[in-house]
C-alpha cells in the first residue's frame, strides 16, 4: 500500500482511510453493477439507492425529522450565499447577519444584492479573533445568518445564537457533523462538503420544508429551492460520485458511534494541541480561549522567520498544509473529523522538538 | 478484475477503461503526494498542475487560442442556461435561440427571465425529429444559442449555423470533443461533463475573452463570468476530483489521436447501427436521416410491447441503459467517445437475434 502523509489542509481536506479504500475497491465496477458509480445514470435504481441512502443517513446523523429535506446541490457555499437571500428574503426584504470574518463577509455581500442587511454583531474590531456574545437582532428579520466555524481565524460558536422565532440559517461548511446539534433550532443548515463531509463539488443544504414555500416562481430554475425540492435534487444531474463519497462518510460516522463519538474525539484532538500551547511561551493560539475552533487550530510563533522555518521543516517531516491562510499568516492545523489522533500527537512532538532547537 | 457491462446510459455515461484504471490506482494516494486527489487543497502546487494541465489539454483538443479561457464551474448546463443571458444579454436585452427540443426549451425558458428571446428556428412541428435548416436571425441579437446534439430525440447539427458577426453560443453537453470543430466560430462552447468528458459535477465553459467584458458588476458573484475568469476558476473551490477525471480523459483522447481519431471511430460506431437498421424493416431510427446523432441512436420497434421485451432481454444480456427517455419512449443507444466498438457490434448481433425470434 502506498505511503500517506498527515494532511492538515483546510479544505478540500482529509477523508477517512476506510472510506477511501472502499471507494477505491469499487471504483472500476461498483458491486455487481458492472460499472463505476461515476458512469451510472442518476435515475438508475442502483444509483437511487446510493443517493437516497446518503440523504437518510445524513438526516439520522443530524437528528432531522420529516419536516426537513436534504438537498445535494452544486456551486458550494458561495452559490448558497446568493440562493439564501434570493429565496428567503422576500417579501420582508431584510435579514440579520453575524459577521465573524471572511465567509460571513462574502455571505453579507451577496445578501446586500437582494435586500437590506443588518449586521447584528461583528468581531471585526479585533480582527475576528473572537465570537460575538451580544447581538442586536431585528425581530422582524426574514432570517438570521451565521457561520458556525471560521476556518481562517480559528474561531467557532459553542452554541447557536438565540434568535427566538426568526428562522436561523447556518453556514456549517467547516464543522457540519463535528458534534451533536439540536436540528430543530435550524431553518437551514448548509455547507460545501469538502471539509468535514466529502469531496469538493457537493453542496449540502438541509432545509426545513416551510422555508421552501418562500421561494418565488420568478427565480431562475437552478437558484430556486422549490425546483430542487420538488425534483428531490434531481432537477438536473447532481454530482453523482461526490454524493456517493459523502454517503460513505456518513456510514463511516454512523459505524464509529455517530456525532457523539466524533465530538469526543474532536475535543481530545484539539485539546492535545491547545493544552500543549497553553503551557508554552513559544506557540500562541490566535483565537480567544473560549471561542477556539475544534476544527482549525490557528497559532503564531515568536516571529515570521521562525514560522517560515517551522512550515518548511514540518513539510519535510510529512506534515502537510500547515501554512495559515494567506490573509492572516501564521500556522493553521485543520483537524476535521477524519484527521487521525496520532497525527495530532505527532505534530505536538514535532512542535516540542522545533521549540527546543529554535 | 471485476466484470463490466455494456453501458449505453445517456449520462452520466461510460468513461474510458484506461482512465478508470489509472484513477483507481492513484485513488488512495496520488503519485508521491501522500494523499488522494480528493483530499488536496485546490491551491496546492500538485493540484494546480492537474487543473492547469486539464485547461491546457482541453484547449489543445479544441484548437482554442489565447483569446479563449477555460472555466471549470458547477451547476451543469442548467446553471449556464441562466448565466449566459445574465452575462451576455445586457445591454442589448435580446437574443436568438434555435429550438431543437427539451434542452433548448429549458435554455429559452431561463433566457426569457432576462430579456427577449427570438426563436430563430424550431423543429417542434415534427416533434424535434430533425435539425432546422433555415433560420430567421436578428442581426442585432446579443448572441445566437443552439444545442449541438439532442440526447432525447437523437438529432445533431452537422455544421454550425451561419450567424455572421453575432456571437455563437453552443450547449455541447452531449457531444463536446466528438469531432474536430473550428473553435473560432464560437463565442462560448459549454456543457456538463457527464456525457463525453468526465463525471457529473463539472461544467466546462470555454469562453472567448471579449465575452467576459460584457458581465455587469451587479451580478451575484457566482453568476458572473468575470468573477470566475479573474480567479482562473478558483473563486471558490471547484469540483477538484471531477476536473482531475476530465483531465485524464483529455490526455486519453490526445494519446488516442485527438478529436480526429474520435470522429473516425464515432462515424464507424454509429454507422454499424444505422446501416443495419436501414436494411431492416423492423427497427426504425426516429431522427431524419441527414440529422442523425452520432452520440445517441434513437429508434423504435414495431410496437411498444416488443420494445419492453427488447429492453428486458437486452438488460439480461448485459446491455444496460437502452430505454428511451421517458418523454419519448422507444430505444436509445448512447455511444459517446468512450463507448467501445465491440459493444456496438454486440448490440447489432443481439438486435439481429431478437428480430429473428420476434
Amino acid at each position: 500500500m502506498k505511503k500517506r502523509i498527515f494532511n492538515f489542509s483546510a479544505g478540500p481536506a482529509i477523508l477517512p482511510e476506510e472510506v477511501l479504500l472502499q471507494a477505491q475497491e469499487d471504483f472500476y465496477s461498483y458491486k455487481d453493477s458492472g460499472m463505476s458509480v461515476m458512469e451510472m445514470s442518476h435515475r438508475s435504481k442502483v444509483y437511487d439507492e446510493i443517493f437516497t441512502g446518503a440523504q437518510k443517513d445524513l438526516k439520522t446523523l443530524l437528528g432531522a425529522g420529516d419536516d426537513y429535506t436534504v438537498l445535494f446541490l452544486q456551486g458550494g457555499a458561495t452559490l448558497q450565499f446568493s440562493m439564501i437571500p434570493m429565496n428567503l428574503m422576500p417579501p420582508i426584504n431584510k435579514a440579520d447577519y453575524i459577521n465573524t470574518g471572511a465567509w460571513s463577509k462574502k455571505a453579507i455581500a451577496e445578501a446586500k444584492r437582494v435586500g437590506a442587511v443588518n449586521v447584528a454583531a461583528s468581531s471585526a474590531d479585533q480582527n475576528f479573533s473572537y465570537i460575538p456574545k451580544e447581538f442586536k437582532f431585528d425581530p422582524e428579520a426574514a432570517y438570521v445568518h451565521f457561520t458556525s466555524n471560521n476556518t481562517i481565524f480559528g474561531t467557532q460558536f459553542r452554541n447557536e445564537p438565540e434568535v427566538g422565532n426568526v428562522p436561523l440559517v447556518c453556514d456549517a461548511s467547516s464543522d457540519m457533523l463535528h458534534k451533536p446539534i439540536d436540528m430543530n433550532k435550524y431553518a437551514i443548515l448548509y455547507g460545501g462538503a469538502q471539509k468535514n463531509i466529502g469531496p469538493a463539488g457537493v453542496t449540502v443544504v438541509v432545509i426545513r420544508k416551510d422555508m421552501i414555500e418562500r421561494s418565488n416562481d420568478d427565480l431562475h430554475a437552478y437558484m430556486n429551492y422549490k425546483t430542487h425540492a420538488e425534483a428531490d435534487s434531481m432537477y438536473n444531474t447532481p454530482t453523482t460520485f461526490g454524493v456517493y463519497m459523502c454517503g460513505l462518510v456518513f456510514k463511516h460516522i454512523l459505524n464509529k458511534g455517530g456525532v457523539e463519538a466524533m465530538y469526543a474525539n474532536n475535543v481530545k484532538k484539539a485539546g492535545l494541541l491547545y493544552d500543549f500551547m497553553d503551557e508554552s511561551d513559544y506557540y500562541k493560539p490566535t483565537a480567544a480561549k473560549e471561542d477556539r475552533s475544534l476544527m482549525n487550530v490557528t497559532y503564531r510563533l515568536p516571529n515570521e522567520d521562525l514560522e517560515k522555518k517551522f512550515i518548511a521543516e514540518a513539510t519535510e517531516n510529512g506534515f502537510s498544509g500547515l501554512k495559515g491562510h494567506r490573509s492572516v499568516g501564521g500556522i493553521r492545523a485543520s483537524i476535521y473529523n477524519a484527521f487521525p489522533t496520532e497525527g495530532v500527537a505527532a505534530l505536538v512532538e514535532f512542535m516540542k522538538d522545533f521549540k527546543a532547537k529554535n
